[in-house]
């Protein structure tokens, strides 16, 4: 099965530099994918233009402009309409690309995304979703970890569907658990949103396994943990600069003195193999989920291997069939969903007007 | 200077077996600390008779009951009045003590002390503060971390103050800075609550860095992190759930076969030298803040080393003055805090009624 891949190779911080060679290599892993590579066509195609092998299944499509990693949302979606990043959006809702993956800008992506592609019946809000690794050596999906921070329990019931449909398509699991993010042992177990939304999970066909706590991610407790945007944009964050200080605080140990940098010559495999083993790059790419097609943002910052393996989360998603899974399985939870207050009808005018044109999430 | 430290000697997974070692090996160590053991008379002369040295400065203080680590916060304030928890706070209250340390159920301790102890003018709620290791080599403050799940703006200014306060007393810095928690990049940043914070704490006399993210807590960017307690309570148990993970990957690649054995046995002094500087027993001991007295929270698996920590904790934090401090660091908020909507004055009846008795933080 094909699997036609857009890449928005302006976006990130080191635009075509990094995504073109990723790009390249992950066709050249792939021969089931074709690439629709958007941006500047006369310097991407001086970049592949001796690349002779590839170029049947590697495509060029141009677009002007570039949304900056800072341009506020509103301006990217307003002001920009001929981006690479909306062109490559473009092209999957044109029914051009199974799927988009881009480094830019997060809060234009998704403003952009929703617009173009709009959401799913059911869900109000789209939400980024990630993998991150865990004690049992599998992964543990998250979500929102960063898009919505003002969330309702309602909001949490439909991260919850989404998170679930994922890694029921991805990693062919019949029904994930899922966990409500929450503290434990403390003086008062939850804020409000939280209870409420413990007793909606609870209602639902989801296998709901209850509340779970910060530790509990990197445990594996559960398949999926659902939260709201703040915190799990915090405890994601949190985590990075943990990792990064023990990190520095290894390689200061070993290479203290003489002794302990001999002593990291003979430990130095050991160490590799460590580093492999938690490398944040091999879980670059987070999901866009909730919207009417599938939307891949890689971190900023990424290096091409790391781009690269965005490319390959959005690979695996549209061959596994995610949307048409995910809009399956919402279709238990129409009722439910219909017939909660925030529910509110996917109806944004085809033709952009003001008060719709900003994204609801940017509005919060 | 003598510091005279209450001991609630009942509280913790393992009681006694970890409280009178560790308070016996602290009063050793510090021949300023006088010590009130608080619990089962009977019990606690049994472990401490032999030791002749110590009598005149560890003392033993009778109490019936003991309040257990699943009790309702409400039930242990209401049903427990002979608590070693109450009775050693009680020992605060009435001056006997200048700081109560213990191990026990954490909604409890912050109901009883609340109770009992009362809030400091101009602080609505108290909060719980730690301090974790930075890449600078020092430590960040941060707050709250589980006492408050669903906070005003006002809320944050108060926990701002009260952990500006604790890093100004026992670190000995003039102006510490502090830094709102909160989500850079991504679509939002921050939510309402946060938002109003900044301006509150912009105008405020206090040294205010501006918003942090989540990594920044162990960059070290600022000297106090402010957060409410339930993003505090997740940042918190995802680093040690990620600090956990990753110690069991180390010590599974070094056992992975005889030649990562074998590296592993030279590998190891490198490797305790780190194992130590990143010891989370190095760190136990939260403080309650915002109460007029001191209380400090020992995590309730502490061992008797990680006790000892957090029984120092307390010592540095009465010898430093910090309930003075804090007092006289409220003063230039008084007419702040007062023209606030959400500040109530501290008006606990002495006698308990129904609706007063249970405290606010346990109500909501």
């Amino acid at each position: 099965m094909t699997v036609r891949i857009a890449i928005d190779c302006m976006g990130g911080d080191h635009g075509l530099s990094v995504t073109v060679p990723a790009a390249l290599a992950f066709a050249r892993h792939e021969p089931q994918a074709q690439l629709l590579l958007v941006g500047r066509a006369a310097d991407i195609e001086g970049m592949i233009g001796r690349v002779t092998d590839l170029r049947d299944r590697v495509q060029v499509r141009h677009a002007d402009e570039v949304v900056t990693m800072d341009e506020p949302p509103a301006q990217a979606l307003r002001g920009k309409r001929n981006s690479s990043m909306r062109v490559a959006i473009n092209l999957v809702k044109d029914g051009a690309a199974d799927v988009v993956v881009s480094a830019g800008n997060t809060g234009a992506l998704m403003a952009i995304s929703r617009f173009v592609l709009k959401t799913l019946d059911g869900i109000d809000r789209p939400a980024i979703a990630s993998v991150l690794p865990n004690e049992r050596g599998g992964t543990t999906t998250m979500l929102d970890l960063g898009a919505n921070v003002d969330c309702t329990a309602e909001h949490l019931l439909q991260f919850a569907i989404l998170g679930s449909s994922l890694v029921a398509a991805i990693d062919e699991k019949e029904r994930p658990t899922v966990g409500l993010l929450n503290i434990g042992e403390e003086v008062i177990k939850g804020n409000e949103v939280a209870k409420r939304a413990a007793e909606l999970l609870r209602a639902s066909p989801l296998n709901f396994h209850g509340n779970v706590e910060g530790n509990d991610i990197y445990k594996g407790t559960t398949d999926v943990v659902v939260c709201d945007g703040f915190v799990g944009n915090v405890a994601l964050k949190a985590s990075e600069g943990l990792a990064q200080m023990l990190a520095g605080m290894i390689k200061d140990e070993f290479t203290r003195g003489p002794l302990s940098r001999a002593l990291a010559v003979f430990a130095y495999p050991v160490l590799s193999r460590f580093k492999r083993r938690v490398d944040h790059r091999r879980y670059n790419g987070a999901s866009l989920l909730g919207l009417r097609g599938i939307v891949i943002k890689s971190h900023g910052s990424a290096d091409a291997y790391a781009f690269e393996q965005a490319i390959r989360r959005g690979y695996e998603a549209a061959r596994h069939g995610l949307l048409e899974r995910t809009i399956a399985a919402m279709q238990p939870f129409a009722i439910q969903l219909a017939a909660q207050p925030s529910a509110q009808p996917n109806a944004e005018p085809a033709q952009p007007q003001p008060a719709n044109d900003q994204p609801r999430a940017a509005a919060a």
